[in-house]
């Protein structure tokens, strides 16, 4: 029996893992620092690869998930935002060159929602999507049990959709996306203006604040509080009847950290999607919930694009 | 050599033709109106499809375009807007008892982008989004060369996507959708409005208005007419750059009466389809541009659908 390696290249860490055939659980983990002064982050990866490679042999494929813009049909990483001189870098090729395996490489959220599919609250469902709301609002769509990609391996982009024309300024530099609304930053931020306006709050003002801690605040009944986690709930929801009504899924599984703030975000967000589909048809079926594979989800990604590797 | 049956069931007319094997020209058309007094809708279609089969034996498909939402996988209408009694009717299998060739149905949106797909201006990309500009707004997903239809065959309704919360009422009963900011009679809904607040025109005031006649003032020069098509080519541009974001596709194909408007309207849409993508990778090798078929779109998008059951 051979072992799969997967791997998540975050913009601060990187993590390697060790899968036996048929296990989702790992058989060991390694992470460092993406990046480290006076060194290459392509040498250090490769290094990482090869000390986890020498405790699992053989190894038949690896799975690479990337926080990044990426062609998963050429296994060209296009540019990292957080990893300086990444430019269109074949990384497939760099390390099947060194290892001689089959690799494949994916975006990180479209392989969360792979994972999310294969292995979590997905699992089943033919036509699903998935939505990570944390800092950034990232996602990835399966149709007909399929990650959807696109010509060039761009689709899914599902938080770059513009919700409110010429509102606050997107992470990707365009106004009014869902990402700009109701991101984790995004939520702090329409806190923090409230604030200033002196808008009553058990929060402090003058500060930067967390969506962890407006949540917390919320739990407590905060009033201010509760209205940002409703407010963002309520834009993510119509937002998921727009994709009720582009997709037509029988799954919405919602990850990331905000998603696990409580019902007082949640069910505003479920609220919003229900009243806002264009016929009850679109409902039919539906399952919207929360995700199942917490921080290792991008890790299991890169785990099942490993395993469609060495099924083809 | 056998022929096919393309049929397509509007609110007002119902046309049928026939169509020889490899030919998109149709040797017959015939055109009924789809009501009439006294009698049952099924059976006039029926009849129409039985005086067409006389003269084209053999048939070896029939394909079924409609307005309606449908169930493509059950060959069933759903409940079309716009004939009485016609709820979850299993037309499929109503059209298959009597004729006994092999009988699909589609909803006609979804057979337009197959038509401009395989006929028309989407020839030669694996991945392609349609979008009708009408008296509603309707579309159609191509991925990979298939077309996309969701868990139930709802998927691609393209005009139902909110662009401007509590916009607008939209002919679904949900507010600022696309199709409330941007179809005919939504931009002409705005001219009067304007023409009401006393903003100078040509156009008469105190008067139900088409796109048509705002149109027709454009071209002359009239800038409330012109600054309507800016607008709702701006809302159409914007909602193209999420497209772009959710499919990374190589075609965008506009059709339905306004988009044969003018420059004036494609222009701005362009524009702002350019400028609101997240990155100019989205761009790359990406063609806009309006559709080929002109009012047969849905007629051949049914004959695409015989062709398809022919080729199982």
């Amino acid at each position: 029996m051979s072992n799969y390696i997967a791997i998540d290249i975050g913009g601060t860490q990187t993590r390697a893992a060790i899968f036996e055939q048929h296990s989702e659980t790992p058989l060991l983990t390694q992470r460092i620092s993406t990046l480290k002064q006076g060194e290459q982050p392509l040498d250090r990866l490769l290094d990482l690869i090869a000390s986890i490679w020498e405790q699992s042999q053989p190894v038949c494929a690896i799975g690479v998930a990337a926080a990044s813009p990426v062609d998963p049909y050429r296994g060209i990483i296009i540019a990292p935002p957080n990893i300086p001189g990444w430019i269109n870098l074949p990384l497939q090729k760099h390390i099947q060159d060194r290892f001689h395996v089959p690799v494949a490489l994916g975006n990180d959220a479209n392989l969360a929602a792979l994972a999310e599919w294969k292995f979590g609250s997905g699992k089943g469902h033919r036509n699903m999507i998935y939505i990570t709301v944390s800092t950034g609002i990232g996602g990835g769509v399966i149709l007909d049990n399929k990650l959807l990609l696109g010509e060039r391996g761009l689709a899914g982009e599902l938080g770059h959709i513009t919700v409110l024309p010429d509102g606050p300024l997107c992470g990707c530099g365009q106004r009014g996306h869902i990402e700009a609304v109701a991101s984790g930053p995004s939520i702090a931020r329409w806190v923090e203006e409230e604030l200033n306006k002196g808008k009553p709050s058990i929060l402090p003002t003058g500060q930067h604040l967390t969506a962890k801690q407006i949540a917390a605040a919320a739990t407590q009944g905060d009033e201010l509080s509760l209205a940002a986690f409703h407010r963002a709930g309520t834009f993510l929801g119509r937002m998921f009847a727009d994709y009720l009504h582009i997709f037509n899924p029988t799954a919405i599984v919602v990850g990331g950290g905000v998603s696990r703030s409580g019902s007082f975000f949640l069910e505003p967000l479920r609220a919003a999607m229900q009243s806002s589909v264009m016929s009850p048809q679109f409902l039919v079926n539906l399952t919207l919930t929360t995700a199942a594979l917490g921080d290792e989800v991008c890790l299991l990604g890169a785990l099942a694009l490993a395993q469609s590797l060495a099924n083809q």
